[in-house]
């Protein structure tokens, strides 16, 4: 019985709220349960040295945590004047997630940067940040093409993530903190709309796996994904 | 004419949510109309060095702003890996203002940390950020209270702030952005629910003011701070 | 009784001093009684990029304080890495302040950069530095005069500033170290030749203060920077 | 066919060196091919501030790139004055792997720092870091019980990393640079000597990958962590 | 012919003064030329880490330039965030200095920083500065002794140091910036009262030099350090 | 008798390997007896602001340290974050060592960069590593001649550099780690070929030194730095 009584496949109340930011060309506010995540999307009409010329853009992000997102307060990064290399590797996950979807020559020599911010936390944080930031990128392409500055939006697909662990041996869906914390295994997925892998990352907190328990979390991962893609469109309108 | 339509003398619609955090001690999203701040109150069981075996605690602010709370997005200041002198001005007059108003003899050798943090910006950050966070700081101390850790809040008064300016030669209240940034004077005000002032920070911005306008400046802020001063009340069910 | 057996409305000794550093454009030694502040102006022939094609100047300034200019000695901040906030928040005032009175369209696209080191601190180094750096800044304005590179001095007034406080319940003018650590209420006024008021800042270190106490300060910093302006025109032989 | 001649599963010559510096409790020069990283086990008689009084121990790693270990040279960290995200990634990546292996029960209130360094790079240098940096963690645990600190090294299996790719469609084993940088997918897999698996890292570049690509990815890397494991062996004498 | 007029033996005027500084318990205000650099010697109780429960004391030393000591200006250490290489080299060089002629064992568990900081540069800051950091050491030891902390000052002989430099073949004493730009070989002599020799630094810049030439300088620096040992003695009064 | 069982006048056995780096256009592996340097040489199209259009290149130097290259674990500077005084200190040094004898109008508008990293630490890094980065050096300038970009190696000497102590009272040539700790004097030497001084730096430990043993120092370092400068043309092939 998982602490939340939730099913083992079934994923906390998701929420994603757009337009939440009133001078970001796109917003997501989402909702993982406990954990939210406010997502902009701010696009820049210059691209990083690497990309002059090359009539390509770029798709970048930051992330950071309020200090109390957390149950005990955090350091704030920019008081101590350098983010850990937990946040470093959330945010180049991130960048990566949204650009395997974008299409880098579809919108000219900008970049669209998404800055995740957890105004509070309760585990999956990346994930939530994942999904909620494709939606805010999404809302930034549309505004531009409304404006006319684009003719469609330059996105392939859906990117979403979701968690999965192996609790007391059991595969479990979208692990809130209370069960991240005791998981035996902790496993992040990321995935296309169409159900394409785009990342995994797996980790083994105290004990080995085994090759068949990757796949029972990447089954339920799957059907994550498909329920917080279908969200996705409904919340894009699409 | 105000952009907004309001009278000289007429706050922005003003908001003080409580609970807003579910890990904080004491927490309170203000909104000053478009101006959205998250302050939370952290409690921590141990001072800074030179007030260790004072018998006395300590308050302290941080400021930030999310890097989409502007029109143009700014830099994120951990990714910089500094503050910048505002944000640094900013949270050390929050410190000042509340430790104005509490009894630092009066909960033992903790620390209570404000953390404001800036959703959405639209002038006024640091007089919403004071006004917030003094609901977090008494909520935070409510918390204990109801513990039983604390037999009574230790706060001698509430302490509010408001913005005033000279614009177009009119004394106005709570500037929004789109006055802040055309003022000839800006001001902000720091004042107790008694109406003692606490700090006063006033800026000439191209020409040097007067005796009168001050004195006009002030007349405004005192009945802006007594309207926050009732909101605060009510918010905290006092 | 001042422990220093001056009048409440009295200055301490002020000396200017200029012409005190061999390569300076501009340069002026401030005494305030111990407090001895170093200013220097220097000219750069470009100017930030949020100027540039502009036609226009920028005036800025930069503080610091030798460890041993205080009676415990401080952390160098080169060698902790980061000025603290005091510093940033005094050199931002210092630099408003001399742009007040400077046209900054009329000396071309230079940047002039004052330099504030406080060799000896014995309260009041902000208005000291204030003070000392319009001396240098003028000066270097006439060095390019002299030289032909402008035509007149772009000046639209002078600039000074003043401490005052509240002690045992009496105004005070020009604290020094003493009576400003056992201040109630702690003001710094920025004002012009004219008696314009530039800017203020006024702090309640316990308990908060009255309209009434204002005004008390603000005529006593009134006469103050009248006498500190008439030293500035002395020391410039204007 | 592989730029190098290998067939999809063959490892490239691998090495691992021990006792190649005379100051470590325990060293390895690992080299994948042109992959050389120098690995070093140092211990120290203190724990980090979350194990005081736990009579556990921590085992860490850091990993550094010489400038010059790439084609083109790359900046010093250190003059730089900040690690780069990859650098935290790949460090916090190596200290967890091995950790999946320790007893850190078993070794008393002591820290293991692993210090990986980069001399020469040509793609894999993380996987190599993990296998060579295994050997030199046994060496220095095995220098413990030599000198009679410990009874048994608290190791309860082998740990070893090897990457994984699918380069125009076929699914390759220990990728060097040339592939690496034009691989479509790029996996990391972290194993124990028995064949659990510890950590999956997986990217697709470009295009979305599939679970039988996965699994396709996973069955070769279970053939050259068995080959690793083995020159493991060899190399510490078991 | 130098430019200052001066004979190849002859050190610029030199000036010693004492108790610059109302809180140093030690100070001097060296000038050699238009070299002034401020020392200030402060006492500590408390040493590093490395001399805890020894026994002995510890003297360290810090260097900094004014900004606009030098002819154009330079930037400010602590508004760039880092100290140069050029500041750590000299600031190393000092404490060193002053080291070799100091009891450490003399004067308890306290440290003693000098902080020695150019007001104004002309070539030979770093001689100068040992020169007159010898000054304030000595005045603040003597003030240990006067408070009956310590019996006796704790110094076994005097230290000075001054540059010479190879310009246009001749060898020359004391170079100032105009003739230290244009030197084939750059030198600074630390040495003790008595004529022994603590540290030569010596560069060419150009050419490489012959031994005659270094003994050359030597024999011009030997004359130099007994005059200043001369003056130091005079301006403490020994 | 040295520890070593070495002559008084007896380098250790030093080796210098090139091409040990298949990326750096040139490299070489220096070891004097336990002290192991890996230094390379990287070129790069472009010069600093300062040599911009003039037709002249540049050669620097940078030098680290790895964490466990020395007895006990060094902190490693890229996690601190910064440089200390001492690794800015030789870098400057080998930079400044190689000038001398470069040609800098010889080679077009490049900059060489030599990377000096300690891989093992025994005494005598920084001589180590100038007598090193010069083989490096030239074989960049060689590759480029091979190359046909330059017609001839732009150097007009050779460069090496030894270290003499004196311990218990006796001149020493290259002092190994355990002869450096009890060194009453710590000296380095950085000649030409043709046995010019570049550069002498030397330090009196605890009692200053005498004219006549420098002259001895010197003496011994003449001998060795024609022994080193002969196995830099074996190496080189010269």
């Amino acid at each position: 019985m998982r602490p939340s009584g939730r099913a083992p496949d079934q994923l906390r109340p998701v929420a994603l709220e757009t337009e939440v930011n009133k001078h970001a060309e796109g917003s997501c506010l989402v909702r993982f349960g406990d954990t939210h995540v406010l997502c902009t999307a701010s696009i820049e009409d210059r691209v990083p040295p690497f990309l002059r010329n090359s009539g390509k853009g770029w798709v970048t992000a930051e992330y950071g945590m309020l200090p109390r997102a957390t149950t005990t307060r955090g350091d704030r990064e920019a008081a101590r004047g350098r983010q850990t290399g937990r946040t470093m590797e959330i945010q180049r996950l991130i960048g990566r997630s949204l650009r395997s979807v974008t299409d880098l020559g579809g919108f000219g020599e900008r970049s669209i940067r998404l800055d995740c911010d957890v105004l509070q936390a309760d585990g999956g944080t990346r994930t939530a940040a994942i999904t909620g930031s494709y939606v805010a990128l999404h809302a930034a392409f549309g505004h531009m093409v409304e404006l006319g500055a684009l003719k469609k939006v330059p996105l392939s697909d859906q990117v979403t993530a979701v968690s999965c662990g192996i609790c007391e041996g059991e595969a479990l869906l979208d692990l809130d903190y209370a069960e991240d914390s005791n998981a035996q295994v902790d496993a992040n997925f990321v995935m296309t709309g169409r159900g394409g892998i785009v990342e995994i990352q797996t980790t083994a907190e105290h004990e080995p796996f085994t090759p068949a328990q990757l796949a029972e979390m990447l089954a339920l991962a799957e059907r994550g994904v498909a329920e917080l893609a279908e969200l996705q469109r409904v919340a894009l309108g699409l």
